[in-house]
Order: C-alpha cells, then sequence, then structure tokens
C-alpha cells in the first residue's frame, strides 16, 4: 500500500497532448493528473480494481476545485501528493498537490469531495465506506493531524479576495 | 459571435475515451467539456486563435470549481451555456452549466476565475481586458442581469453543508 504522506501519489511528466495554443499545461489536463492521482488514492485506500469488481463498491466525485499556480511546461516532472481534510461515514473530502519535481514549486492544488458508492442494486446509491476502507482511511487522517489546513482549502470563488 | 445566454456554448457527445471504470463520464472529462466551452466563450467574446495571435492576449485559468450532479452516459448529446458571475479590468467570473440535451438535466456546473494576460513580454504578465473584450464581456454580463445567482455559486467544499 502507498504511504500517502510518505511518498507521492503520483509522478509523471507533462505530455505533449496536455499542452494548449497557450504553450502550457491546460486546465483540464490538471483535473486529468489530479484524477489519476484520485485513482491511485482508491488503490491506497484497499479499493483497487480487483476490490471495486467483487465488492461493487466504488468512489464517485461529487465536487471538484482546482486552483491553478503556475504553468506547468512540456517535459517537467511533476508529482501529486494527497492528505484527508475531513470525512464521515460515507463522505472523502481531500486536499491534493501537485508540485514541480526539480525545485518543489506548488503549481497547483485540488480539493475534492468523494462519494462512497455501491453499485449492487439497479442504480447506484451513497454507502457506508466498508470496515477496511474506513480504517484506511483513519490512518490516512491520522498522517494529516495537527498540519495546518492549506490557505485556500474551503474557499469558494469571488473577485473580492486577492488582488491578480 | 455566438449569443451566449441564447445558443449553448457547446454542444457534443459524451464520447467513448471519457468513459471510466465507473462506466460513466470520468471526472477529469467534465473538466474537458467545461474548458473547451471556454474556448468557445473566448470566441464569443472576441479573443478567437487569430485574434490571440495578432493581440498576444490570452486568457489563463486561475482557479476552476466543478459541480457532479448526474451522471453523464455513453453518447449523451449534451451542451454546455454560460454566465457572467463579476467581472473587472482584468479578472472575469463565470458560471457554466451542462445539462443533457433529451430533457435538459443539469448533469454538472462549473464556476471558473480567468484571467486576462498579455503574452507580448518575455514572461506573460496580468493586463487589463482589451477595449473590445471588456465590451463583449460587458454585453454578456447585461443578459445575466436580473436572473438570480446559481445556489451553489461562491461555495467552498464542506462536509457540514448538506447530506449525501
Amino acid at each position: 500500500m502507498t504511504r500517502v504522506g510518505d511518498a507521492p501519489l503520483l509522478q509523471t511528466t507533462v505530455a505533449p497532448e496536455w499542452i494548449d495554443y497557450n504553450g502550457h499545461m491546460n486546465d483540464a489536463a490538471y483535473a486529468r493528473v489530479f484524477s489519476l492521482a484520485c485513482d491511485a488514492l482508491m488503490e491506497a485506500i484497499g479499493l483497487d480494481d480487483a476490490v471495486r469488481r467483487a465488492s461493487q463498491r466504488t468512489i464517485y466525485t461529487l465536487q471538484v476545485m482546482l486552483h491553478y499556480f503556475h504553468e506547468a511546461k512540456l517535459g517537467e516532472a511533476i508529482a501529486v501528493s494527497a492528505r484527508v481534510l475531513e470525512r464521515d461515514a460515507k463522505r472523502l473530502r481531500i486536499w491534493m498537490t501537485m508540485t514541480r519535481a526539480r525545485d518543489g514549486e506548488r503549481l497547483a492544488a485540488s480539493e475534492q469531495l468523494l462519494l462512497s458508492v455501491d453499485t449492487s442494486g439497479p442504480s447506484p446509491r451513497a454507502a457506508p465506506w466498508s470496515a477496511d476502507v474506513a480504517e484506511a482511511l483513519a490512518r490516512l487522517a491520522a498522517r494529516a493531524e495537527g498540519i495546518d489546513l492549506p490557505p485556500e482549502a474551503g474557499r469558494g470563488i469571488t473577485l473580492r479576495r486577492g488582488k491578480s
């Protein structure tokens, strides 16, 4: 199991198909990278593909915030790490940070609200985390205890805060 | 010029490469669709590819919120519309809604904070909207006047609000 907090969830390189007309990584490609990191997080908490198929449990995404801090350029090595912000019986709120490998510069961050879903019935429905997953989430959450929240966590979008 | 508010910015069909292991449109594919809609918005306000090249002005994305309301399935026809929430000399805050064509069901929404950027110098820098773009934005904003804000606009992510 990946020890989230110790090692990045995902390490990759900015691919040519992620570059847009502005010559930098497109906004939707950041979402793609964070989505791949979220897949890695699911593996880390015991919800890999085999478990998903056997248990008919999965995760649906309810809400995603993306913060763009710096441009990512073609071929740059990047990494994504994650921490738990909050959780309850069926939901998980996480914070992911994308950094540039060469200098650790924070390129972007994503706050995500995720829902535990049971797909065994006629239509998908919210369901409590299985005991194994709940335990894995508790271990993950313990790693973030006492660490300051990212200043952007929980914030919505407005023009009135900050200057560009 | 597309008359935003009258016609959708973007109409498309859920593509096979957008479907994930959950059998529905992947969270990052929604971001892709909203990014394409944002490209269409740029054309609608007079920042198409030719103008971007000639003027060395473009838009960078500062922040994106995605709300996932319903699953989008393979082959479904979808449409994205947009409205202006706020703007200032260099920035634009918009709200986009993705609907299912057959019944108008709201599948997702995205709130985005966009920055006017001048790429003519050694490095990109924030710059006021050109007069033409500012006028186009004023016309767009006028279309949304008096229309209630979407209830989710400006909201951050938390577990404490609502139930799943």
